[in-house]
């Protein structure tokens, strides 16, 4: 006799194996829904910057399936008590948290679907799937939207602590090289433990967490808030806004037919009904690359210009500072590049603009990490760390950049 | 004071950082030639069966000029003489040894451009570059082109053992996690030598070379010629074969201005002129798959659903064999599908085919490796393998494999 | 409420982190007799070429048992029924599998007890420890002696392709430093299968045991058989030897006791019962250094010019040939190092000697690696490798190496 | 022609490679002295906690010598004007930098030469083997003693940044698999420049000497001050402490002659003659475990018994505190302790005591680390940072513990 269940797995250059724990994750994973994750860059234009960080939403939404997997192993051996319907609700809720992002992720979040962030987006598609599965992804979306009755599982999927991070600050760091980033997943999921239905970390743990809000800082200000990424993300938006702007005068703007429908269109929340669903699902990384390629031989001067600057790595200058930008210094810029090129000052807005980035490393007031002291009393990472000022973690860094074209002074 | 001449730098998940040795280089990676690689799958398809395979050729282009840094600073080290412009010259050449890489790298290799090898796109480009260098690029084209007069130096950018190899075989096994794959590049490159003006490994190194050999092989069998891999290259051939037959016929083909130049136009070797070449250079990945997923609505049954296919993975399957495949089932699996979609004989070829693939791992006649005895004689490291039987790795392999409907029996 | 089962870990550089299964393991760990792994070299005397090989037996023991637990979730997804007692008995079986071994593990296997090999004293120590923990260890025991009646849980312990072999070839590249030799362990596990009771390997996973099978023999030639840790390894039983021998001749030879009762009695297998083994389980790497380092100031010049050649790694002088060591050269080396240092012949024979080496990648006769086909036929390895020649990999290979003081000619 | 100067290189597990750059370095690795370093562990008694934590300071100075050699291939490729000579000086000086470490490395420091540190013994070597090697070793000595007039050449080897402490928080990380340790060791020399003779750090180098220091004092406090390596140090203190007492009472304590010499005599700084120079090349861990399995068989109670627990890892209880150990408690288990085994106030206290250890991340105050602005002015790291309270890390962290027996309550 041939023993013959099959081991369904991914390779993973991180974690080695995956493995696809039943035939209804493997059914969703296979789902033309799932598969357009695989067009849409988990990391916007990092890769810009960063040449390995061509990872996509697919990979990564399997690499958290894969920790949420090993969580639960952890869990149940400390003896917290899964069902195994809970247990395919983690892995089913793990995997989509992130199937509503549009192309290139976070970068176009707003640009695309304006007044929709992803999450509803990822709602409206488990949604969608719920019913083409029969009900079967109920408790999941239960979990999803952290409604559910124990709410350990709601953070595994959504907290400081829950498999989305731990997976992506691990998986972005590999891709792009930055070791800094790296964060020991595996240490801090053994440390997980629930007192009173809540997640928490073992006091062992605590230089781990404080390992891990650095990682997350250190991520923030080398790679997702590096300049050179700024400024390929507001080329990006700006060339959308321009694209937009002129289509609405009557310009003929080419372009795949599910951009020029949310080009054409802004779609409140409330719009957001199967139909747009499905068109929001023929979008990806590349409509938007293969409209911007093609918008290189557009006649408007500032579209093309945009266009070609992201296309061939050609940016504007950026400068980063502590203190906003001064008034006299963003005013002599935009005088000269709109001279330069005699624009009118709409267009010179395009060129030469400011803004500003904020991080705040570690949230106290809103998703806390409790750690569970050998006494049996839970404190806040903040006050448990002997040393560390975790308080100053959790200010709010603001820096502020300003972007000209690199030949205008 | 303040010492300040800039280290430029890339990160690698590899390597670690790659250093860019100095300005014209620098300058050669920002030319929009060489930034469109950013835009060229290294693997062609494969990441639709090891989804961390989205590494691009422009990475794999600094990987092996950094290998050759290595192998540089190794030789010289032995008192191999290297001449500055020389040195210059390898690092140009093996970063543009793979510009004239068109759309997915190998996988579309003779369906764009039908008549012409990427090499000699390559030379094309890099004889662009000259000019526009003024001239700077002459010797690493005379190594490139395997004509400079110390053959160890043309050995370096290709030969059984040259950088493109050690970065690639290295590379691609990093990143679709076939850790089989992974080869030593750094131990391999430590044990080369110059005998005569050609490139050996020293004796010690012959059982890295075995290996370098195996896992080549186990790359070519395991990843490269992965069943799941070869049907989804067959359906992007028989994609863009079908598009231009309807194209002929007079359809509407909505596709970018690049693509539908290649897609008119058969290209001849001696036809590649600038203005070819400049058509050539802004194509790209991007192009192919923006026109697959819109021909997913063509009217023409058979390429739309090919390409709906190829989008949403939902393949043909496909069978491997040790031997041809068998007429009588052959001939089943086409009567069947025509019947069933109600086909043409010229259509249904589109979904029922065959086809072989064959693998080498060592080509003793045409490339081989020479192992340098402790005796200072050379010797084939075929023959200087005490046990593995080297010989047999010189045989060609073929597999047969047959594609069809998962639904046709 | 608190859930509070403790997870006992070990943090492993390979593996990450390596968990202890239940209670009783733990409390074999702690016993005296494993704990006294920690202090023999798993690789020997390597460390001497390799400096990072300083792991030990204990490391090792406990990265086999972590193996064990995921080849167990692998065969028990797959329908493989194991029951918890079977688990627990694999587990200390593999954990013990090389308790009996003694100072340098092989490099003294037969100069300290020498008519007896590790398994022998590996089972002396398992059948001690199954009286004081009262028969637990009887399941455990009946897999080491490979008398239990389902086959592949024997395998799985002791075979071509077990757990052992799976970790020490991938902890000694590790440590090492040695890449060539790292094979895939987690690759290999997922593809055993249970087929008529017996430890198979599935079709898919052929290439894989072909590279398994080259990175064994690459350690072999490359590691284990590395001419200086050859010479250091002579030395050692070398050193031993006149240390016997100068003792039986009465004079005074300053050691630890456990070690002089082994030098003094020649113990048969039959001998060794449970003072014998308690003296044993007193002696490891530690009295053998601790002597050699107190035995460079004794009077015999043959003893105390081995051990500083050995402490201070100044080595004889070491060739390694394809073919027996000429006679005439051997001669001319005995003759004029005789003459040197005024030596009798015996003595002599202590610094210029030869010897041979041999190595078998594959046995298939005697433990063959059986491949599960698609068509659910077994088939060897060997045959069913298509390209590469296997059968070559199981004839013995032989070396030849000579010895000599480095100034004696 | 054969090219034939030879690559002397070493396998690291970490680096790869580690290539030796000239004779006299070879020769100086060769040495007796330097060779003496394969028997000092790196991290004491760690092992006992991190199972894989058995590499040797001989390993480290090797890695600190590779690290060295990047660091100057970057700073003169920035512009830094180094000689060949002062080359060779910064690499001997850090291959030696702590050659006079004795046994178990830190945990024996003040226990074998009570009032003379490493130090000062690793400049007693580097003079006597400058007699050897007919002063080629006085520059690198005079950059030791950082007493070069090139300031930065003395802080590449003694300082917050040197490769001394890049390589071993990078090497004791990797051995005992604790990721949360891994610094970025070639990035931060990436970042290396030199500003008016002092090593800095350029500015965007920020983060990275920030996650620097939080791996640094992580590895304090997860690995280096481990409550169960603080018991086990203890232990071997107190074992030596005990074993001195009843040898100066008159009663024979069995050791080797360099371990004899060290507990018979105290010896002070100024009496660290050739000849006690010799006497301690000799002495290395060995003779310390060898000396304690012998010693577990003592007549005297309280030595038997500590090397018992030490050798077989049954040690006392460790109980970590924030403040001072509670007299009352204190008093208690010594009651307890002393009337179960009927034992004298002084013998006690050998098994139950208190002790307290300390920590600072980062002392600006002795070894600041200094920022490069892009303004070309300089600021220490500690107000550079934005965020991270890194005055907070500046304070010093005291802990204290108490042990005892376990079964004393």
């Amino acid at each position: 006799m041939i023993n013959s269940r099959k081991l369904k797995i991914f390779n993973d250059p991180i974690y080695g194996f995956i493995t696809i724990p039943n035939g209804l994750i493997f059914d969703l994973i296979g789902h033309p829904y799932f598969q357009r994750l695989r067009r849409i860059s988990q990391m916007g234009l990092s890769y810009l910057v960063y040449p390995g960080a061509h990872h996509t939403r697919f990979h990564h939404a399997l690499g958290s399936m894969h920790l949420m997997q090993n969580a639960l192993q952890v869990l149940k051996y400390k003896g917290v008590e899964v069902s195994e319907a809970e247990e395919e609700g983690l892995c089913i809720a793990i995997l989509l948290h992130d199937i509503g992002h549009g192309p290139f992720s976070h970068a176009m979040e707003h640009s695309i679907v304006e007044s929709t962030d992803h999450e509803h987006i990822s709602l409206q598609f488990m949604e969608a799937l719920n019913k083409i599965f029969n009900g079967r992804l109920t408790l999941a979306i239960s979990i999803f939207k952290g409604q559910y009755d124990k709410r350990f599982l709601n953070q595994l999927v959504s907290s400081q602590l829950d498999m989305d991070r731990l997976d992506y600050l691990k998986r972005d760091s590999f891709y792009t090289g930055v070791a800094e980033g790296n964060i020991n997943s595996e240490r801090l999921i053994t440390m997980l433990n629930v007192v009173d239905g809540n997640l928490v970390v073992e006091e062992k743990g605590i230089y781990s967490v404080e390992k891990f809000l650095m990682a997350r800082r250190f991520m923030y200000w080398q790679v997702y808030l590096h300049k050179t990424g700024i400024v390929a993300e507001q080329l990006l938006i700006r060339i959308l806004k321009r694209a937009k702007e002129i289509m609405h005068e009557g310009q003929v703007v080419v372009c795949s037919k599910a951009l020029r429908f949310f080009m054409e269109n802004r779609i409140e929340k409330q719009d957001f009904d199967l139909e747009i669903l499905s068109t929001f699902s023929k979008l990806d990384d590349v409509d938007v690359l293969a409209a911007i390629k093609s918008w290189q031989d557009h006649d408007d001067f500032v579209l093309s210009t945009l266009c070609e600057m992201l296309i061939n790595r050609r940016f504007l200058k950026v400068k980063l500072k502590n203190s906003p930008i001064d008034r006299a210094v963003f005013k002599k810029h935009k005088a000269r590049v709109k001279e330069k090129y005699n624009l009118t000052d709409q267009e010179t807005a395009y060129f030469v603009f400011e803004g500003k980035i904020e991080n705040k490393a570690y949230d106290r007031y809103h998703q806390n990490i409790n750690i569970l002291r050998k006494n049996k009393r839970l404190i806040d990472v903040a006050k448990a760390s002997d040393q560390l000022n975790l308080k100053a973690l959790s200010k709010t860094v603001t820096k502020y950049y300003i972007c000209y074209p690199k030949d205008s002074v």
